[in-house]
């Protein structure tokens, strides 16, 4: 079935301990797609502007890719993250941000991708999040991501979006603020009692936490002998999860638990270089056994 | 089959966000059977003082404790240790550390326990560790605990006492230490290497990996709404999965994969009140009940 995300595409600049990568493509929805992408054409929404290189185009076309809802602004530059990982790398410090293009864009759903069946919210603005949602046509099996600032200066409209929602994914950070609860047991329930059908804690190299009306499981990450750059990660795990969802046309919490443990492994194989480095040369097949290899690892 | 636990009985003065406890029961040894004692009569060597009170005794005979090898000191006081944990509690400040009694104690295994099938070797001087090795009868199942001072000050001995393990349990900082990779993958097989037959890295909240010739296994820790004492978490661990093994009488990986499961539950117990509280009440039943919970939780 057809998958639509809606998010960010830009150039990032990173640095971790492993080295630096300057102008790179980067953005939650170019990971999350991409990740998808080994299971559906997933359908892109976003916007770059004139500065965008055609080669980053073809990271997507190359991949199946539908870029039908990708604006390239005239005038605009691409929105352009810069940021540095230290230490163990669980969180980046963002040196700089130039929206761009992104500031004044507000995401708009083409024609021919109302039908979506699948949608990915990515971090954005939550009405821009619900008039997305609203422009697909039916009931799609609808999962967003936010960010501390939306929760810090929208939570009324964060509310609404939240009863609209099969599924919330959001790091630990953001799921202690959005519930006020520091325990991230009880923020997931709390989360969960807002109204999203599940709420899934991604804890960066310790894994996630899912919560849903039938209990709270726990799954690792994959253990990796080396990330040289977490950047996407995040993203690359909501990719996996949302294309084998869509993939099968499952949408029950046992598909949504099997998900997982793809989403696990999509934002393994993100981390392990960087950029989208990793995925210009892995293949369906090296996915899969990865997979069977992660729940070789998982399975006590 | 029956199991040897060696290592510490104490005093503990535990300052934590919910409370503080003072000497109140507590040591390496003391949480190692315990939470051992719901699979087997643990035997326990260790050494207390004279102030050491008899209901704390009952502690141990109560849950089935075998205490033929624990010396009561007529001069000395019982070892005492007192530490805070704060924010995430992940990592105990230690305020206060008596040696007392154990300054000058030599931990020997006495006759009729020198027939154990399997013996965990909690925290301990590595020569002695090695000596208490030594004189168990046969081929006893070998899992031993360290630290980061023996890490440091006696790293020939403690190499020594690798290479007739079965099994090493640390925590991720004492494996970091122990192999000099800050990576626990890299850590975990470079440890593997030096001998042990399998490894475990403790990591808290955020569960343990585990080692072996087979690959590596990622296992989560117990989602827990509430933890009011961290405190002897670790020890609980290897005490349910010691307990386990020795129940089964197995020793093969997928044994030790299975008293994980059983080590993950009886540390996600103890962590619940201060001291050794919760196995004053907690049932087999009710053990069991929360191991089957876990699996669900854990199974994708």
């Amino acid at each position: 079935m057809s998958l639509l995300v809606v998010g960010s595409v830009a150039f990032d600049t990173v640095e971790t301990p492993f080295g630096k990568a300057d102008r790179v493509l980067g953005g939650s929805a170019t990971f999350c797609v991409l990740a998808a992408s080994y299971f559906v054409q997933p359908r892109l929404v976003g916007i770059v502007g004139a500065d965008f290189p055609a080669e980053f185009l073809e990271e997507f076309t190359r991949r199946g890719v539908d870029l039908a809802g990708l604006q390239v602004s005239r005038e605009g530059k691409t929105f352009h993250w810069s940021g540095r990982y230290e230490g163990d790398m669980n969180a980046a410090q963002t040196l700089g941000v130039s929206l761009n293009v992104l500031g004044s864009y507000k995401a708009s759903v083409p024609e021919n991708f109302r039908d979506s069946e699948y949608v990915f919210l990515a971090n954005d603005h939550p009405q821009t999040q619900i008039d997305v949602l609203k422009a697909v046509r039916g009931q799609p099996f609808a999962v967003a991501d936010t960010r501390d600032f939306w929760i810090s200066e929208e939570p009324k409209l964060l509310e609404q979006l939240l009863k609209h929602l099969d599924g919330l994914v959001l790091n630990e950070h953001e799921a202690r603020l959005l519930s006020g609860h520091a325990n991230l047991v009880r923020a997931g329930a709390t989360i969960l009692g807002m109204g999203p059908g599940f709420v899934v804690i991604k804890k960066g190299e310790h894994g996630a936490l899912l919560f849903s009306p039938e209990g709270t499981a726990a799954i690792p990450a994959c253990p990796l002998a080396e990330v040289r750059d977490p950047t996407g990660a995040g993203d690359a795990f909501a990719g996996g999860l949302m294309g084998y969802l869509a993939s099968s046309g499952k949408r029950s919490l046992d598909a949504v638990r099997r998900g997982l443990t793809y989403g696990t492994v999509t934002a393994s194989v993100a981390v392990e270089d960087f950029s989208v480095k990793p995925f210009q040369t892995l293949t369906r097949d090296e996915l899969n056994d990865r997979h069977d290899a992660f729940l070789r690892a998982i399975r006590f």
